[in-house]
């Protein structure tokens, strides 16, 4: 498409482009919007810069003429003959910062918006965000506040404020696709903004190859939490398998449980049924633990039994390269409205009837947390983390290869379930991710997400090329981002659901309490400040060379009576949403009598840092055998914020 | 000064500025080197923007002379009368990439160059680094390329590499202000970078009001770590107070000790010294824990006595507000040329005769390590984790109020001294910038440096406990780092002197193993690529489904017998710095004799870290009490790289 031509049609979608007037290859030029571009108009010509097709900042016609004269010698050089077809293309200069407006065609996520800074600074800051091409507008103020750029739509040094205009111009990038299907990526660059507004000053389409398929359609799924008759398949007495860890795990539900071994006696007392045959009751849920060989006749013996639930712990599948059987699973889950879970997973847990189908941790407390994670491993390092720490959930679910049920089916349906108050989920790759992005438009409740492969030389490479950002984590973080997901650093902090905006700390020294404050900062979280009010009830039970500031010093000197004091006045403060007491080993210090004060019970919750090593040891043991969460660093006390 | 004054003093510098002309009042304007900036030059007119004194980017003669026209109009509006002495200047407009550059006279380092990005994008990016006016041309490089915009001048996309030029203005910059002592500040701002350079395009000047004071001579300080005759003044049975502790700890001293309490008697077992003139020997070092107000009188009674090193452990000088005293401290050093540490410090360790004059941990082991630190709860916190962890330092101080030694006088100190291989400092605020930077330059042991008071809130605090200026932490990290300085994100990190460049990681599991290595590629360090003859090693013996890349995972069923098969192998690779032992909690890990593996001799240092609970309460035990360090979480083990 000429140039001229891509600017009708941008012009007429709404975008706002330069003055510009096409001139005859012989004709004079005549111009009345100077200063401007000249450029080479030919399809013969595909990149006009680099046959020297192209003059800027040309102020008259003197100026122009001249120009023109050097694109012709320049295209003479390279041999291209120009006839009657080819022209110029007389562009006004437009002045104003240099932005970058595109829509990338994301193998994960589709067409997704890329907006933010351009020219040479796009790849040296990368102050780019991400927007989905169904994003609302909260979606997309949301993400156009990630960039540092946004600052100067906002109304920087006086400027008047465009927010509006760049929301708008998004808006009407997103129609742009959605109205024309065939365009596949397109490239507006660069975008300039001055006080008018933004200008389309160039631009490159991509279309489409074929075309696209159908946008698949959503099934309509049974409730995975509707568990009253399961199978374990695979139970075994055996201690060093997993069918074992399982069937134990199992024991405490309180629907009805089928325990299933072809070789049949009994398990822990329980009876072993040598096949599903016979049991004689339906079954709603079945959790598959046999080798992967004999997985797909089990789901197909499982299927006239009335199952709507498969959990497929058995290995063997897509990881070790069959993708057949996995394909196979796909299928039966589709023609036969399965949700199938796995293969190659944990498990499952739900804590409504005490259902604990996982090989992992026996003694899962219930809580409202509802854990997703993608690797069995993370899974049972966090539901081992969480017994130490007394952390409870509501569902805990092992992904697995996800043949059938991915994130986002996942998410749809906990979005509904009233026993989970909060979602956390550790993710390494995704596939369908409008469907995801969907997922948790639609969920309400708090999500925590933690990505891993994050790997610079995957990003620098995919960076290097604009139209390659695809792919890679700054996308995943700003799209999750822009729709309210809080994107978190560390695993550790997928445990918390909550978030604490105003935090007290009470400290015995001033030198952790200074660092603890650089780390609460940081994450993005405040420090209470203390009230009149506060400061005269505390110096009420404080000496005289307290702190009079959050973090409440309360002096190397103080033993557990003035901690506990410090603590109840605190723990009395309406604003406070959490607090830290941080103890460092000094020499009058009883750590294990302060720490003791977790016993009782607090309306805040109270973590306490235990800043040192052995001289903290002991009140560590206290701590985790009275299952209460414990940081040992500063960091890590700030990592879950 | 006049524009055009400015540009000529700069000129005559060796900066290339835009070509200019004064054009009178009244004159015509003819230039032959459009485009243009025209400004009015003025002594009535400070800030000509905010008159309409400058217009830009004009093309010819007549946008020239309109110009003048609306400039003349403007500056009417505001009352101002112009005479024959009044005039304009026109200046050739320059294309390219806006940068700043500047020179800032901060109240901690002096005069510090700042230059990076300019135009509104400074403060949206502060892409900016900070350069000493002594800097040489490795430090400048080393600053350089902390900013983005530093590509540019690498030779970006196929441009001509320009790093030379750069600095070779750093350095004009840096001799402009050397050669002319009565500016204060200045602001070469835009600076234009192209093809042909750089360009300032515009600049303002401060002079200073006063004339400066002479920079301080450098004392010559008497050696602080020859110490053979030690006095404890304060020593005390009462084990609640902090002579009783340091009494204690000293008594492992391979020297001649003497301790002084003024009621006599006995310390377990040793005689206690009424007063200093019962003590015959002359006294290299004392340490002094006694009220705040008998300190004086007790230094000038030290004096007679040869002492040279006095740390002041007593706490009630400039911290609770009596500058006065403090004053005294360091009058008293001046004169007598003493090394005061402290006051309202934990003391100090050294190993060559087992000195321990702390109130922190009594049992520190030898090392080569120097830890100091500027809050003495940090550095406790710091040797009951080392404790903990068996690492061990050549020397330990607290600096305290630093009321006579700073820490470029440590450093100094410390330069020298062959015990000491390389040093941490946690700082909080410091005094003397220049003399800082100096002695870190000459340092040439590796150096870690965790800053507190990144934010204002911190600032605040930190003053409140130490009362020293926190500054300005970009200023701050920029300035060591470009002196060479690792400056760490956790005060956990001063306790690992090493920089560890190839890491291996042997692992149970491949989804921890994925976090860990985004973990070590952020923090700059680097995943040891494992070559044909290593693959040949490891196939020989692990399962068949091993990872066959690093991190190395050997399969979530490996017991100890695996775990140590593939140690084995791992560590006879040169390359290798430093392995990672990561355990997840899995069916058949058998974690406590995993990690009994790291009590056999090893040529790598081996760190393990168990990630999970209480599945691995048994082991943590285990190598806590064996002296080992562990770490509990992924961002944890990578904090120290």
């Amino acid at each position: 498409m000429l140039e001229s031509e891509l600017m009708h049609l941008l012009s007429s979608a709404g975008f706002q482009t330069p003055r510009f007037k096409h001139i005859a290859l012989e004709s004079p030029i005549e111009i009345d919007f100077y200063p401007i571009a000249l450029k080479i108009e030919s399809s013969k010509i595909i990149h006009k810069s680099d046959v020297g097709g192209v003059e800027i900042s040309l102020a008259d016609t003197s100026q122009a003429e001249a120009a023109r004269q050097q694109i012709l010698n320049h295209i003479a050089k390279h041999n291209i003959m120009l006839d009657s077809q080819d022209g110029f293309i007389a562009t006004a200069m437009i002045q104003g910062e240099e932005l970058f407006a595109g829509v990338v065609n994301d193998p994960i996520f589709g067409q997704i918006i890329l907006f933010g800074k351009g020219g040479v600074l796009l790849e040296l800051y990368r102050d780019v965000c991400y927007i989905d091409i169904h994003a609302d507008e909260a979606e997309i103020l949301r993400a156009l506040r990630t960039t540092k750029i946004s600052k100067l739509f906002e109304g920087f040094r006086g400027t008047t404020p465009m927010m509006g205009e760049i929301v708008e111009f998004i808006k009407n990038l997103q129609n742009f696709i959605k109205t024309n299907p065939t365009i596949r990526e397109c490239d507006l660059n660069p975008v300039i903004f001055n006080a008018k507004g933004l200008h389309v000053v160039d631009a490159r389409i991509d279309y489409h190859a074929n075309t696209q398929n159908p946008a698949s359609t959503v099934r309509i799924r049974p409730n995975f939490f509707e568990n009253r008759n399961v199978a374990v398949i695979g139970a075994s007495n055996d201690p060093n398998k997993v069918g074992y860890a399982i069937a134990h795990n199992a024991l405490s539900f309180s629907g009805k449980l089928y325990l299933v071994n072809s070789k049949g006696g009994t398990f822990e007392g329980h009876r072993l049924y040598c096949s599903l045959d016979e049991i004689e009751d339906t079954i709603d849920t079945a959790v598959i633990t046999i080798p992967s060989s004999h997985v797909i006749e089990t789901i197909e013996t499982l299927i006239p039994k009335g199952a709507k639930n498969i959990i497929i712990v058995s290995a063997g599948f897509k990881e070790v390269g069959d993708t057949r059987s996995e394909e196979r699973l796909s299928e039966l889950a589709r023609q036969h409205n399965l949700n199938i879970i796995g293969p190659n997973c944990l498990g499952y847990y739900e804590s409504t009837r005490s259902l604990n189908l996982t090989f992992g941790s026996s003694s899962i407390k219930k809580g409202s947390l509802a854990l997703i994670a993608q690797s069995g491993a993370v899974l049972s390092s966090l539901m081992d983390k969480a017994t130490q720490e007394g952390i409870g959930f509501s569902h805990i679910l092992s992904a697995g290869n996800m043949a059938d049920m991915g994130f986002a089916d996942i998410i749809t349906m906990l979005t509904d379930d009233p026993e989970c108050e909060a979602v956390s989920l550790y993710a390494e790759g995704i596939q369908e991710g409008k469907a995801f992005l969907e997922a948790l438009r639609r969920c309400t409740k708090p999500i925590r997400v933690y990505k891993a492969g994050k790997s610079p030389q995957a990003r620098k490479a995919a960076f290097s090329h604009t139209g390659n950002l695809s792919g890679d984590y700054p996308m995943f973080r700003g799209l999750l981002e822009s729709v309210g997901v809080k994107m978190v650093d560390s695993i550790e902090a997928l445990l918390y659901a909550q978030n604490f905006e105003n935090i007290a700390v009470i400290t015995n020294a001033g030198g952790p309490g200074t660092i603890i404050t650089d780390v609460i900062i940081e994450r993005g979280s405040k420090l209470y400040t203390l009230s009149d009010s506060d400061l005269q009830a505390l110096d009420a039970i404080l000496p005289s060379n307290w702190s009079r500031n959050n973090p409440i010093d309360i002096i190397g000197d103080a033993r557990s009576e003035r901690f506990e004091a410090a603590l109840r006045c605190v723990d009395q403060i309406d604003d406070v949403d959490l607090i830290y007491l941080l103890i460092t080993p000094q020499m009058m210090t009883d750590t294990l009598n302060i720490v003791q004060l977790l016993d009782q019970p607090w309306n805040k919750p109270v973590f306490p840092i235990l800043l040192g090593g052995a001289m903290m040891s002991e009140a560590l043991l206290f701590l985790r055998k009275h299952s209460k969460p414990c940081f040992t660093t500063l960091h890590e006390a700030g990592a879950f914020l």
